[in-house]
């Protein structure tokens, strides 16, 4: 095509970005070069430090600040270190943070398993949620996976890996979406609300 | 926020860019934190070299490599030179280039006139244009600014200032969009495609 190697170079980056197609990655790669050098560095620096200034934390394997063993949240002793949310990707660590009422810490496997993806227990950090539970303190684990077919296999799978150590094991409500509309409610999650209705009080 | 700053900072770096918003821009984030990291090096590298490797066309100030005085469609005997099509953005070009139908050169404004946003004729390559125009080869240009309120006026302001040297003036085309449905369009394009209205042959 008649574009320029450099352009061509940073619309194919952008293409590779999840949700991001050759139309918005020309878009964002020409709107790039109209604004300020500033802007296209900035973002090219933060990209490089993504990985090198960050690393995991080895309580719940959560992302922190590289260079720190333990994350925030493990570190707080505010914090109940026996009630343990188990979720699959750090953004839902800060979807729940997010409700501001959550008094636990958390436990991140970094996926969910898939047999049709070939997603098996050693690729996830399940070993290390059972030497969490083994080693004594957890008494409730709230297997927060997401309310999908992967989510709630994986959620089966800890159950019952899990079950021998006698620890509370809990899942989070399914029902109607708040400011949702009945209307628009798909039958699975309409059924999930009926069965688990709860007493007016 | 509990984010780790390098996170955080990229997320931000993500989030200025146009028609990104902050829950598109975490969710960016994470992923590259998840992929392979040549994903987000080659990014920072095409961002780089986005301004150091491109420079203007001499002649019509479409983007080109660095270091040519001339584009490729400019550069081209192929091309007529006497027709020329003024256009706002770079992306236009590759937009009527893809139509595999134009034969003549292009000339780009970077821009529109817009006395709200303070942009006025100085901003633009208007004093290129008329120049061009004044050297005496053009017989035609096409304005094709965009179909805008914008671009409508600087159309009308070209076509002011370019009348003295007796060169023609057109617009591209209004109506009905190709694959569109009547039920569909605003009242204004319908009124246009009623008054350019054509014979059917």
């Amino acid at each position: 095509m008649l574009l320029p190697e450099p352009i061509q170079d940073l619309i194919n980056a952008f293409s590779r970005l999840p949700g991001i197609g050759p139309k918005t990655a020309s878009r964002l790669t020409f709107y790039l070069l109209r604004a300020q050098d500033e802007l296209s560095l900035d973002l090219a620096e933060a990209l490089k430090n993504i990985k090198s200034g960050t690393s995991y934390c080895q309580t719940c394997y959560n992302i922190t600040t590289s260079g720190r063993v333990e994350c925030e949240i493990c570190a707080s002793p505010e914090r109940d270190k026996s009630l343990v949310c188990v979720v699959e990707e750090p953004l839902h660590v800060l979807a729940l943070e997010r409700t501001g009422s959550y008094p636990g810490v958390y436990h991140v496997l970094h996926g969910a398993l898939s047999p049709i993806e070939g997603i098996g227990p050693e690729d996830l950090r399940i070993r290390e949620l059972v030497e969490r539970v083994r080693s004594g303190s957890v008494k409730e684990l709230i297997l927060a996976t997401n309310p999908s077919m992967e989510g709630d296999y994986t959620a089966a799978y800890l159950h019952q890996q899990l079950l021998p150590y006698g620890v509370r094991l809990t899942r989070l409500a399914r029902g109607l979406p708040v400011g949702g509309d009945m209307e628009y409610a798909d039958q699975s999650t309409l059924l999930r609300a009926l069965f688990g209705r709860q007493e007016m009080s």
